[in-house]
């Protein structure tokens, strides 16, 4: 066996509480290498004839990244203590693994092995039980739909009228949301997301002037009571934006060190290194990235944690807002958004905290932080499969096994997947304006572990490059609407919310295929749903690995009924094509 | 390249921040497999020419587990952002490591690499600067010295006139370490962490009937005060035990459940499962192990929080102690430890955080939570490896090269080693009565990596069996202590705070031996010291593998100094010898 490759650390995503009786174990080994492991777990105090007593619970693989073989274990132990090892198996050899290394014999003292040494409830990973049903749609709000000429800003340019440059602004409010509001129910969406909408300087509003006050572009404090209320009247969640790694520049605080230097009361509000304050290509001050007008907050300083929390309150006192996401959540420091939960938490414990972070988040995503990230690498993997076809079916498999076993599966489970956002090429570009892989995409994003997001107007078939680009006004004019992606997207969501299984209701497994399709399985004890997706513009067949002989099978996108006729069911796939099969059956072992 | 064997994750002890310039990065691949690794690592916001600019750092190899290699560098991120890589060589092979996985050239896209978002001095994990230089010595103090025969509790029996029971007592008491201070300050002694202090049922008071009052056996709080003074005026710490996994029996909220059930206002402070309460074998209440008479205390109870974390700070503010030792910490919830945290460090920021620990700590040791764990695997290698000998001084070094690589450097300095404690058998028994083996016990436990701690009475040769048999009376006849031992002991802490190398204050390194010796190196940029042990009752030969010839060596137990001859250094070691070595000069590349 592959010692060196043989990996189990008592934390993280390898051991972790999923429910208040119940611990799932994870062990990695190299691919191929291991054909059998046993879990070996009981409770440390549990001695007899001077050996501690355990029980042996046989592990399954749960995945393949093709460099490892990911195996995992349910245990339910009495008495919510549980030590545990390994006994693993590869032909004639056999090895125990414990944290003090690698045994031929098993060590009759518990002492020698890994401890999960108490299950708290409390410490179960949970994220508002609302999320995993839920349908997002992100709303950039200066472009969806301009309901009110009256707030209009200086400048404003008629809707559409030109391509989205940094500058220009088309009027967009909520007034506008709130007359579309029809519209996203009836497209499914049980979601908003909107990037920022308090006072400040840009047309993307990152860049904060006054955390307590709503931008007038947008409307009043009344105007967004009115937006909330109408979307939970519709059972629509309301989630906002909070840029408080970095204010803008014209945030009066950041002006007042401008102007007062080392004099200003607020010096410590920010990240200074010499006075006076200068911008340019390196400022002498900490920003965002390297621009000068999005100034890096102190959110280590009481006062400036004050206020954020104080921020973070506000919104969800007087407007009952549903949920926060974290803008460059990744470089704030922990201590803050500790409190931070705390804080919004204590006020309404069923409200969703998702982090903006692009890469590996498990440091956020410990239960004292964030309850899930923006899924870029999912983003990524997608498009590289599809859009920009650099990558295998196969390959695509083992990238996301890889993503997927990095993190607890309840973590992974309130994933926020997305394709598309105003910080990416919109997906229709992506896809060089090719439709079907776009419809393909979308088949993915619905029925893929997570809870999906829609980039406002990727439905209709709005296209644009890197920002500005992707931030094009809405088609509100249908004529000029892709109303066949719609359909296919409201069909998604449809089936999304009929099949719960498909709503992270059971469990996900990739099936093994040769390179040329992508396919996975979402089941549970009575049911299973097949998703078959073909990312070559050629058709394919693909037989699936499952003894199907005379099962009723149900094609979930045409409603159609048939059995199989063969023992192995053969499908056909045209280019970028896929399926979605139910069966009432489960292959569980 | 054995990719499966290649590991790192963006946390813990692969990256961390050890102090407000630097990161410390690490990298894990399969022993002897790969022969060079070249960090990457720059700002994710420098592009250039649409490619992400990064820098190349030589990675260094800090050690060997026998089955993996460890790699490490240490990077100061100009804007305390870094993404990184690692470019491997293997022969010809080549491979880059990302965090999208392997890649044969440089993914041009910083997207695609580790992140460690932002560099915040705050979360650089610090220990009270006082811990390192400090040696520890615990004390049971039913059993150290009885110093005023009025407080002796009913049943007293003569000091030392019977071997410990579980029940037996002997009148220790504060009085009696006071009178001690002196003795203990010219061994060397510069902490003292003292079992359980305040009013419990058991001779050991691990069974708490109120946190705020001191046991009256063992004085009054006056008694206390009086001692903690008279130790800082000898510049010794106090650290006092904490109890809060579970209470006593006899604790009156407990009692209070015992008599009313379900209707005491007092059920939500235990895990009851049904009432009324029932002892026995396996209690319908949660407790410490299956104890009866512990009680696990509810810490997730707002109001039990309230009462000992007010508890905790009594302590301290009124008796100014310098730091708490949390009893068997792991089975309480971390919302607990981080609320105890703000809570103890918010009143005296240089107060000492212990946790009882005897496994993998990582989870505790984020900076969030406690200083350090109580270093049992250390106690359990050194042991295996001298008293036990079931272990090759290979095994040791691979097992303790493990040990350290599972933890961030800076937190790893800070472990609390420890040789035997109450809960184990006496150091001298362990080595069948064989004092030369105790004697190279200690001369590792004084030179390691850690903060050493000495159990009260191993320094004089008191013998005893697991406990209560380790729970022996202090002998305080000179000619019934083994002063031998003692000055040997004495010798090693003098020389630990001469040589501030020896206290943490460089860098560690197992130096490659044949199984039969250990040898480590401790050394900065001017000064090596070599710790060379023999754990073989016969006399061997060990050949330094450094370039030696004419170097100025001083033996820093003899004091002698001498120069190589030859170019490497013949050390003849006897039977369970040891050298100490000190040379002006550093190796470091």
């Amino acid at each position: 066996m592959e010692k060196a490759a043989i990996i189990h650390y008592p934390a993280d995503h390898f051991v972790y509480p999923i429910s208040k009786e119940t611990l799932h174990i994870r062990l990695q080994t190299k691919k191929d290498d291991v054909s059998e492991v046993i879990l070996m777990h009981g409770d440390q105090y549990l001695w007899a004839d001077g050996k501690w007593q355990y029980e042996e619970t046989v592990m399954e693989k749960s995945g393949t990244d093709g460099i490892h073989d990911y195996w995992h274990a349910y245990i339910d132990p009495p008495y919510r203590r549980s030590r545990y090892g390994f006994q693993l198996m590869s032909g004639e050899e056999e090895l125990i693994l414990t944290e003090k290394g690698f045994y031929k014999e098993a060590p009759a003292d518990s002492g020698y092995y890994f401890n999960f040494p108490y299950l708290h409830s409390e410490e179960v990973f949970k994220v508002p039980s609302w999320v995993k049903d839920t349908v997002w749609y992100q709303i950039f709000p200066e472009r969806f739909a301009n309901g009110n000429p009256g707030n209009d800003p200086e400048g404003v340019l008629p809707w559409g009228s030109e391509q989205p440059s940094k500058d220009n602004v088309f009027g967009g409010d909520f007034e506008g949301v709130i007359e579309h509001l029809d519209y996203l129910q009836d497209l499914g969406i049980t979601g908003i997301y909107f990037t920022p909408v308090f006072k400040a300087f840009s047309n993307h509003k990152y860049d904060t002037i006054d955390y307590l006050e709503i931008d007038p572009q947008f409307g009043s404090k009344d105007t967004l009571k009115r937006l909330v209320e109408e979307c939970h009247k519709r059972d629509i969640r309301v989630m906002l934006d909070a840029v408080f790694n970095h204010s803008g520049y014209y945030f009066p605080p950041f002006q007042d060190v401008l102007e007062k230097g080392e004099k200003s009361q607020y010096k410590d509000w920010f990240h200074p290194h010499s006075f006076p304050l200068k911008g340019g290509e390196y400022p002498n001050y900490e920003t965002f990235a390297f621009v000068e007008q999005m100034p890096k907050l102190n959110t280590k300083n009481p006062e400036v944690k004050k206020y954020l929390l104080k921020v973070a309150r506000y919104w969800i006192e007087e407007f009952d807002i549903d949920g926060w996401r974290l803008d460059v959540a990744n470089e704030v420091d922990h201590q803050f958004w500790r409190e931070f939960r705390q804080t919004v938490k204590g006020i309404k414990p069923d409200l969703y905290i998702l982090g903006e972070i692009w890469h590996n988040s498990m440091p956020w995503l410990r239960g004292d932080q964030f309850d899930a990230v923006m899924n870029y690498p999912f983003t990524t993997n997608l498009l590289n499969l599809i859009a920009k076809k650099s990558i295998t079916g196969t390959e695509f498999a083992n990238n996301m096994a890889a993503e997927i076993h990095s993190y607890p599966a309840n973590v992974y489970e309130a994933a926020f997947n997305l394709v598309g956002s105003h910080d990416t090429p919109r997906i229709l570009t992506e896809c060089e304006d090719d439709k079907d892989r776009v419809k393909l995409i979308y088949t993915l994003l619905f029925t893929f572990m997570g809870s999906p997001c829609l980039y406002y107007g990727d439905e209709i078939g709005l296209s644009g490059e890197m920002d500005p680009g992707c931030r094009k006004c809405m088609e509100w004019d249908e004529e000029k609407q892709d109303r066949d992606l719609h359909a296919h997207i409201q069909k998604l969501i449809k089936l999304r919310k009929e099949e719960t299984l498909l709503a992270n209701d059971g469990h996900f497994e990739f099936i093994q295929t040769d390179s040329k399709i992508v396919a996975y399985r979402k089941y549970d004890d009575h049911k299973t749903i097949f998703v078959l997706a073909n990312p070559a513009d050629e058709s394919t067949e693909f037989t699936l690995p499952y003894p199907l002989k005379g099962v009723k099978i149900t094609n979930l996108l045409t409603d159609k009924e048939f059995a199989a006729e063969a023992e192995n069911l053969k499908v056909q796939l045209d280019g970028y094509g896929f399926e979605i099969l139910s069966l009432s059956t489960s292959f569980n072992k």
